[in-house]
């Protein structure tokens, strides 16, 4: 019998994150000043982030050292198992070998934590008594919730309202590690008051969210704000995935032929890929493929351009796939990943080519799911299954191919608080929406006198 | 920086359980008929198990060994992480050191698939088609589903009816496992039927729940029915859990002065304990705490006589302690481990002073559960917070008399599922009732006419 979990030790954790922009084959365009249109500095992101962070999201470094308590923090739960879905292999009759690396193991059940502890962490070190954040399912707020929680900080979440209402357990999940949660659009904030007089029965949005917690931020001296995705150090902070799934490859004596993950502002799947990407970069030949809802397909069907993070237009402006800042997907659409933008590095590496983005439909989404479900005996969150169902696919491919082939995804959480979009699915009540490119012509008006690109 | 996590390869995963009925210093009373008051023997029990796990409940052999298949099953999560809680240690400030056993790592977040699995094996190899079994909260029954799910069987779920309703993720996770689900008391037994003629608004017992079960398993030809804790086949397929941390304390050169669990029937207080208990009975000096609510007493303050294990008083009778079976724990009690016996060997090992037994408040079990999620990161189980809260008394006892000291507890479930709970204890909603002498003597009168023992 093989093993199926390959561990690594505590001590095996990487002890440096990777910094893609050392080895970026074309250089990125910089965010621009809401206002003055012109590159940001860091002192225009100060009343934002500790200098640590602002550092990390300009650096050219290669390697940055994990502090010490970071590490400490981190091995709660890491370094987390690399699995091979032998039974799912089986099922599927397919002559692929398939790995996942499984990050639901984490407090909170997903890869977020990665990036919280050592946000919380730099906050801390610099006297920031108190953060203020958004999340809509609430995988973003427990995560720096319970990073707080460690590193003794306060924590406010500004919790998309919809999410507010259903999802009674995440909100649950961050009040036990200690968080204040408020429905966003809240009274507590200015933009939160004038939106919700003009539409009092809003279900709210990410967008609307994240404006409320930079407001809160930059209004209180005692407080930073804290993005979980899209944002550079963010994505450096999940490198440590793909670092412990290249010593993990090492011990079963493999190497992955195509690397996967989903994308919503493009953590999880830059986690996994950017370490060996940096392999690609160099030569190897290897597949790399961000997969997305058809509902709401940022990389395959949005524009590359500069757009704001947020609703409220508060944040930089920054290059990226997007379907505009007013975008809300469909109602009926149960997968997660509903950002409008796509991280600025990884929109950045599907224009060069180094990625490829595939948008599927959600009825085919969660059958793979049920399919990992009764086969590897984990409930994947919704979000997560995107990038099993791009397995799936890849190894039934390979099955008509009659070709060997290794493919490693990130199965980035677990689905214990999604149950409710489960039943949705079996009780047949999803239907698929896919978005027409009309749809998202009509949505990209919104930006209309944004700049295109930057021309110095 | 010490390893917190201490694994073990699959391997090196038991291959034998332990049966400790070989190595009891005095001899357990026989179970009854329940209409012939005589010892129940082998055929009995046919139209209910498979004739290897019969085998099993009656079995003399000191080991047993795990079936490849079962070995290949259990191998999807096991072996379970033993963990040291250094982070609770620091704030608690005891010089002992708190190590867990982590069962939450499994598909359906707890201990019960170690049966389960095992279960569901031995019902596909002697020609079963189909499962029925009875759940409360839904650990067992989705364990059960996914077990089913494993070997290819149907599965049938009767879920007390509160539970049904209150707790719908839970359904939709034995859904997702492909099993069928129905609120108890049912229209699909007979005594399922006349309970809610004569109850319409009956919100279920576990005790009901397995009167249908079995019910359903007798009146058809395909069906066998499983039972998730209690039965001595069931605990000895626990002790998988027992044998790993004995090779896990190896590892850290360490060993336990204390071994605690919590207790509902027993099986996961025997799945951790009954191992090291084989060291005690000979000579090594070891206490064992069995924890268990207050408000359902039942080793601490049930008496030990012959009771029936459900409400319709089917099922043979069975030496234990008993808080009556017609106990329904008050609704304000929060914290699961309802039913009203204890395991029979859990019991005995209790009468001959092996075990000691103590019953917590449920404010001091989630205040403990809470101290414990801000610290390690892992929010519990209400059932398995009793094992924590355990575990806090004995550290900060070590603590007062400055010892060192080895503290080993089993923390049997993840509390994913549970979070309704911690909203009502995070929102002061929860009160304690402690049951009294009283209520005792007063439940036990249903019991007049049973035979406190067998004389032969």
């Amino acid at each position: 019998m093989p093993e199926t979990k390959i561990y690594l030790s505590e001590k095996e954790m990487p002890k440096q994150w990777y910094n893609i922009a050392a080895d970026l084959p074309t250089p990125m365009q910089p965010p621009l000043h809401p206002g003055t249109r012109q590159p940001i500095g860091p002192d225009d992101l100060t009343p934002l982030f500790p200098m640590e962070l602002i550092m990390q999201e300009v650096s050219q470094e290669r390697f940055i050292d994990i502090p010490e308590p970071v590490m400490e923090a981190l091995s709660i739960w890491r370094p987390s198992p690399m699995i091979r879905a032998h039974r799912l292999e089986k099922f599927l009759g397919t002559p692929a070998k398939i790995y996942f690396k499984y990050e639901g193991v984490s407090p909170t059940g997903s890869h977020k934590p990665n990036t919280a502890i050592p946000q919380a962490y730099y906050n801390k070190r610099e006297g920031v008594k108190r953060l203020a954040t958004e999340t809509g399912a609430g995988q973003w707020g427990s995560s720096l919730a319970f990073a707080s929680a460690i590193f003794g900080l306060e924590c406010k979440v500004y919790m998309v309202r919809i999410s507010f209402d259903q999802k009674p357990y995440r909100k649950a999940l961050m009040e036990t590690f200690g968080a204040s949660i408020v429905a966003s659009p809240s009274t507590d904030t200015e933009f939160g008051k004038m939106y919700s007089e003009k539409n009092p029965d809003s279900p709210g949005s990410l967008g609307i969210a994240i404006s409320e917690a930079v407001e809160d931020a930059v209004g209180r001296e005692d407080t930073k704000y804290a993005l979980g995705s899209v944002l550079n150090h963010v994505l450096l902070h999940q490198t440590i995935i793909g670092q412990e799934a290249m010593k993990q490859m090492d011990i079963v004596n493999d190497y992955p032929d195509v690397v996967i993950g989903c994308v919503g502002g493009g953590s999880n799947f830059a986690g996994i890929a950017f370490p060996f990407l940096r392999d690609k970069i160099a030569g190897k030949e290897i597949k790399f493929l961000a997969t997305e809802p058809a509902s709401c397909p940022t990389l395959t069907k949005g524009e590359f351009r500069y757009d704001f993070g947020d609703t409220a237009m508060m944040t930089p402006l920054v290059p990226m796939h997007t379907l505009g800042h007013n975008f809300v997907p469909p109602a009926i659409h149960a997968g997660g990943l509903r950002y409008h933008g796509g991280a600025p590095l990884i929109s950045h590496l599907v224009n060069t080519g180094l990625i490829e983005a595939e948008a599927y439909s959600q009825l085919d989404v969660f059958k793979s799911a049920l399919d990992f479900t009764r086969t590897e005996g984990i409930i994947p969150a919704p979000e997560s299954s995107h990038a099993i169902h791009g397995a799936v696919v890849e190894a039934l491919r390979a099955k008509e191919e009659g070709k060997e082939k290794t493919i490693l995804f990130n199965l980035s959480g677990h689905g214990y608080f999604d149950m409710a979009a489960y039943t949705n699915y079996l009780s047949g009540n999803l239907i698929d929406h896919a978005m027409t490119d009309e749809e998202v012509s009509e949505n990209l008006k919104s930006l209309e006198g944004l700049p295109m690109q930057f021309t110095g």
